[in-house]
């Protein structure tokens, strides 16, 4: 055990607070880092001069005090054209590549549709392969000075930690799939890719720059044909010793139900998956999206059936939502996903199986919530795990 | 936000680390705390010089070297007769008061019945007053150089963090009482007394110095009447918002099961605990204790009945396992209070059904374990939780 550090790891530690300040928070004059930071202002000046000499940031004088008499406080602004990561995401229906900015600005986006039934992780590889040769061959990347960081990749399955590797997908219909070195071939740059559970990053992002912004305890539900769980507690994500924790769809509540994909029974996805709506609806329950969409709109125009099963699958998402609040005392649970749609048409209902089952000191300051970031937060969760390193250590990243 | 720490800021943390290694190891050299705490041996020497001037530790010749030719390692010990706090568990049936020393030496302990049925936190005020009494009647707190650094409490409730107030105990009949500040007028030094969960103690004591030293993802179980949890992720305990997270005990497991003292129906509770055993095997469901162990013995001399209730039981156990396996991903879960037992005759079930519950990656590293400190782990927690804030900083506690 290493106490207490040397002046050389303060420099770096403020270096990395700062960089991370401006890639949270946007450009920000030296005056507002001088007092969010809690630096003297000669500090963050060489702070900033360094990161500036590494071409992570850059300053200038603010438009409205240009002209103006006196000395302006300089605005540091992060080089988001230039210091990039990839990020990508695997769903069940699709593929997105993206090369996300410092400051957490989508620089390339692209997105391909996912064949069902593909079982092998070899296939996402060839439109992540062309993104990156296409963005390789972009004028942007070849600019002086810019800079690829890392990569991060978000799929909806279940992903051990340090190598990226796949061990189980149901919904995507994979078993031991190697996908963070598939990738890593691909990208080329001799870096791991960082790879994670799609609702876990969905977490992270919404915790750094959407709804849980400020929210130390936080449960993220993410559905589609499956429901997965991204958790925060006390500010930090909840991944189990391996990295597979918080399969929240995979919590049995009901023990006379049906079977699962996981081989068990009554998991809580088989009464609020996708599959469940739509089963309970009467319709093709392999509709996926669309078809909850539809169940949902027939519902809100009065539809006696499809009101009847967005009320019955309300009342179990509202039933493991209180197991979760009473287990995790969050601040927020948030409902992302298809799941979006189905709180959103059966709120009543949650909130009042909520109020059944929570313990009140539980429940009783917890907001429910839909996400700020839209379908693309898993991936901005990729690209904010792909910075981390830069921010360990701003001047010689891995 | 402050960031990089000042000269003094790094001693404090150094004097902390250093304390900390000697209350968690006991006695150790010199030489050996130079090594863990990867500080030099002149640092090593002058935060010992320091702590020792300030009563908190000792440093004298090992026994084997004396006598001996040459210069010896000094061995540091804490002062564990001089410094220590009170701690206090208000349990059920019982209600225990220690003093417990530097290094997590008890001292002094004394136990009281506790009548069933005291529906105020002031009844449990009379025998720790006693028992503060006479250690402060005692010789050993007049000695020179004693110290009182602070108190805390384990309570099998719902306990608001900041204050200690208790919102809910449903075992204990107890409802919005103050127990913190009943505590704290007992022994009138002025500091608050940090109260937590009795189960959220035990992990803590497990994790520290027991049977789950060196496992960063921990969940803890502790039965009696109710069914409590105690839940370490990533090193770090999981208490939620307002400090009343690991309410296992009231997952709903059985959407049809029975009304449970919370007011919810089905919760893991009323299938795992001691009501349920012992109703299940045809005897008084209030026998409690005794009667858990009565059941046990009988199954274990081939009573068909209590074998049937201890099969049912362990199912519901392995059941509930499994759920929070899912979620957690845990290296261990822990089965304390009455559970012990009740794992021990019913391993084979709570395997099975965590085998068949349970997603492969997250159970296939998780270890099965009982508790190492008995029936005071959550006492021992509670000193832990006493001795933290000498720790933040040794020479100038609160």
């Amino acid at each position: 055990m290493r106490v207490g550090p040397s002046q050389e790891e303060i420099r770096r530690s403020n270096l990395g607070a700062l960089l991370r300040s401006v890639h949270l928070h946007g450009a920000m004059s030296r005056a507002d880092l001088t007092t969010s930071l809690g630096l003297n202002r000669s500090t963050i000046g060489a702070l900033t001069a360094d990161l500036a000499a590494a071409g992570l940031v850059s300053e200038e004088v603010p438009q409205e005090q240009r002209g103006r008499a006196g000395r302006p406080s300089l605005v540091v602004r992060p080089e988001s054209e230039k210091v990039y990561v990839y990020a990508f995401a695997v769903e069940v229906d699709r593929i997105v590549a993206a090369r996300v900015g410092l400051g957490g600005v989508l620089l390339d986006r692209y997105e391909a549709a996912r064949g069902r039934g593909e079982q092998d992780a070899t296939a996402v590889v060839a439109p992540i392969a062309e993104f990156v040769r296409k963005v390789q061959a972009g004028v942007d990347t070849n600019a002086p000075g810019a800079r690829l960081i890392g990569s991060g990749a978000a799929v909806s399955a279940m992903v051990r930690r340090e190598d990226g590797f796949v061990r189980l997908g149901p919904q995507l219909g994979w078993v031991d799939q190697p996908l963070g070195e598939a990738i890593g071939e691909v990208i080329g740059d001799g870096r791991p890719v960082a790879v994670r559970n799609n609702a876990d990053l969905a977490a992270l992002a919404e915790h750094t720059r959407g709804a849980a912004v400020g929210c130390d305890n936080v449960v993220y539900l993410y559905g589609d044909a499956g429901v997965g769980g991204g958790i925060i507690a006390a500010g930090r994500p909840v991944t189990g010793h391996g990295g597979y924790g918080g399969e929240v769809g995979h919590m049995v509540v009901n023990p006379v139900g049906k079977p699962c994909s996981c081989g068990s029974h009554g998991c809580w996805e088989t009464e609020i998956g996708e599959h469940a709506l739509l089963a309970a609806a009467g319709r093709n329950p392999s509709a996926g999206r669309e078809g909850i969409l539809a169940v949902v709109d027939a519902a809100s125009r009065g539809d006696a059936t499809a009101q009847a099963a967005v009320r019955q699958v309300g009342d179990w998402l509202g039933f493991g939502v209180a197991n979760l609040v009473n287990i995790f005392n969050p601040e927020m649970v948030i409902f992302g996903g298809t799941l979006r749609e189905v709180y959103l048409a059966s709120a009543a209902q949650v909130r009042s199986r909520l109020n059944r089952n929570g313990l009140p000191a539980c429940r009783e300051h917890v907001r429910l919530r839909t996400p700020q970031l839209g379908d693309d937060a898993a991936l901005l969760g990729a690209a904010e795990l792909a910075f981390e390193p830069l921010f360990a250590d701003p001047l010689d990243p891995p």
